[in-house]
C-alpha cells in the first residue's frame, strides 16, 4: 500500500506545476507541469486541478486521498485565510484562492508566499534542518526571502513578510533605479534577473558593456546575470564593477538581515545567486563582514538544497501545519 | 487584600531599577532604583536583591508573594536558560544571571533583552495594543529593536534579534564611522546619542558645529542631540545637515524593517528620537516614503507610550510567560 502522499502547488505566472510529495521524506513522487489557458482565476482554478489530478494519476493515486495540501505563490498571501492579496505576475489582487481551490479539490488548501514555501521545505529537509531560525535569501528572477521564526513560518500582519527584495537600498552615487513593482532604489532593481536584464539592455546600448554583450552573443535579448558571469570570468572590468556593486547589496542586505534577526542558518537559493559563482562568493564575503559579531554564534550560510522542489514541499507540509502566524 | 504582583527589574549599567507592577493594568504600584557599588555578577546580584527588597516594603507586600519576575538587561540574554551572553554595559560575558537571581531571590526570573522587554509592555498596554506584529525602534545613548512576531517575543536564534542599530549602513562619501560595539559603519555609530556626541566633539573641534557649541552653552562635554536640535530650530545648516543624514539613516533602516516583517504598528521610542521633534519628522518622512506600498495596509507608526516604565512593565509580563522562543 502507498503511504498517503501530500500536494504541494507551485503556482507561477505561465504555469502551475502540482507535486505529490511523501511527508515522511520529502521525495516528489509525481508531478505534472501545466500552462494557464489564461489568468482569471477560474482559469487558473482549472490548471490547477487538472495537474493536480495527472499528477495523481502519475502517481496512482486517488486526488482525494492526498493528506493535505498546500499552494505557494509568488505574492502576499494572507495565510490562514486563504486569501491571494496581491500577485503580480498574475495580475492578481484580493483572490480568495483557498476557497476557490478548496471547493474544486474537495479538501482545504494552504495558501502561502512562494519563497515562505521553499524556506519551509529547506527548513524541513535541505539547508535549513534541525535550526529553529532561518532565513532563506533568494536572487533569480526577482529577489525575495523566507523567514522561519522560532520554529514558525513569519508571514507578517499581512502576509508581506519576507519583502526583502523591496527593502530600499542606495547604492553610493546616481539617481535610484526603479523597480519592477514601481517604487526606486529597491533591492531587486539592481539585483533581481530581470532589473538587472533590463540595465545590461540600457548600457550594452550606451556602449558599455561590450564584454557582456559578447558573452551574450551579441544578442540583447540575452543579457542576463550568465552573461555577466561569463564576461567576469574574462576580466572584464564592467562586469567585475557589476557583480562588485550588485555583490555588495545583496551581501549587506542579508548580513543587516542576520543581525536583525539572529537566524542560525541563512540559506542562499535561486539561478542568479546559484548560477554565477563569482558573485555568490561577493555576497559571502560581505555577509562575513558585516554580520554583527555577536549574531554570527552557530551562524552558518549553505546554499539552497531542494532546488526547484522546495516550494512544492514546503506548500505540501505546510498544508496540515497551524504553526505559522499571520493576523 | 492586594492582588499578586508581578516584579520587573531593568538592570542598567550603573544601577538596578525594581517595580513592582499589577499584571492586570500594566500600573507600577512600587519602585526603587539602586546604584551598583561594582560590577560583578554577586554585586549586581545583591542590588538587584536589595531593590526588589525596597520596591516590595513599599508596596507593602512579601517579596516572595511576586507572581512572576523578570528582568531586562541591556545585552545580549539566552531567554530560556537565563544567561546573560553580553552585557557591554556591565562588562559581562557568559553570566548566569537567572540561576543567581532565583537563588537570592527565592523565585523563578527570566531575563530578557531591555528592548524587548519594553516592546512586550508597550505591546501590552502602550502604543502597540491590540497587535500581533509590532515593532519597537528605540534610539537614545544606543539604537536598538524589540520584535513582537506573531504574538511572539522574537528572541533569535542565539537571543541577538533586533540588533537594529548594529546593521551596516553606508551614509554617501567618507570612510565609515566606528561604533562603540568596535564594528565599523553600524546604525548606532550614527544614530545612537553617546557616537552623536562623540561626533559632535570632533566636528566642534574642527570648528564646524558652532551652532550646536553654542547650543550646549559652549561646552563641548553638554553637546547632544539636544543641542542639534535647537541648532536645527534656529536654522543652524550644519544642524540641518546633519538631522537630514541622520533622519534618512534611521528612516530608512526602520522603514526596511517593516518591508522585511510587515508589522502593523512601528513603535517610537528613545531619548533622541522622542527628544527631537525635527528629527522624529524627518524619519516618520521617511518610513512613509521608503515601506512596500503593500506592507503599508493596516500600518501605524506611533510614539512609545509608557516611556522609562516599558522596560519594567514588559519584563514583569514575561516573567509568567512562555511564549517568546529561543533555542
Amino acid at each position: 500500500m502507498t503511504a498517503r502522499l501530500a500536494l504541494g502547488v507551485d503556482l507561477g505566472g505561465t504555469n502551475a506545476r502540482a507535486a505529490l510529495v511523501d511527508p515522511a521524506t520529502g521525495q516528489v513522487v509525481a508531478a505534472h507541469r501545466m500552462p494557464h489557458a489564461e489568468r482569471t482565476p477560474g482559469a487558473v482554478v482549472a490548471t490547477i486541478t487538472a495537474a493536480v489530478a495527472e499528477a495523481a494519476r502519475l502517481a496512482g493515486v486517488e486526488a482525494a486521498s492526498l493528506a493535505t495540501a498546500g499552494v505557494g505563490v509568488a505574492g502576499q498571501c494572507l495565510g490562514r485565510s486563504g486569501m491571494v492579496l496581491n500577485a503580480p505576475n498574475l495580475g492578481w489582487r484580493d483572490v480568495p484562492l483557498g476557497e476557490l481551490l478548496a471547493g474544486a479539490l474537495g479538501h482545504g488548501v494552504r495558501i502561502v508566499n512562494d519563497l515562505s514555501a521553499a524556506a519551509w521545505g529547506e527548513r524541513r529537509f535541505g539547508a535549513a534542518r534541525g535550526v529553529d531560525d532561518a532565513a532563506l535569501v533568494f536572487v533569480g528572477s526577482g529577489v525575495g526571502a523566507g523567514l522561519i521564526l522560532g520554529a514558525r513560518l513569519h508571514e507578517g500582519g499581512r502576509g508581506v513578510g519576507g519583502e526583502l527584495g523591496h527593502i530600499k537600498v542606495a547604492p553610493r552615487g546616481g539617481t535610484p533605479r526603479r523597480c519592477g513593482c514601481g517604487e526606486w532604489g529597491c533591492l531587486e532593481a539592481y539585483a533581481g534577473g530581470m532589473n538587472l536584464a533590463a540595465r545590461l539592455r540600457e548600457e550594452a546600448a550606451d556602449g558599455k558593456a561590450g564584454a557582456v554583450l559578447a558573452a551574450a552573443g551579441g544578442d540583447p535579448a540575452r543579457l542576463s546575470a550568465s552573461a555577466v558571469e561569463a564576461a567576469y570570468l574574462l576580466g572584464d572590468p564592467y562586469a567585475r564593477e557589476l557583480w562588485a556593486e550588485v555583490g555588495e547589496l545583496i551581501g549587506t542586505a542579508s548580513a543587516n538581515l542576520v543581525t536583525l534577526l539572529n537566524p542560525l542558518r541563512l540559506v542562499l537559493g535561486g539561478g542568479v545567486l546559484l548560477g554565477c559563482e563569482n558573485l555568490e562568493r561577493i555576497v559571502r564575503a560581505h555577509v562575513a563582514d558585516r554580520v554583527l559579531r555577536a549574531a554570527r554564534r552557530d551562524f552558518e550560510v549553505r546554499r539552497a538544497e531542494l532546488g526547484d522542489d522546495a516550494g512544492v514541499v514546503g506548500a505540501a507540509l505546510l498544508g496540515g501545519r497551524d504553526d505559522s502566524h499571520a493576523q
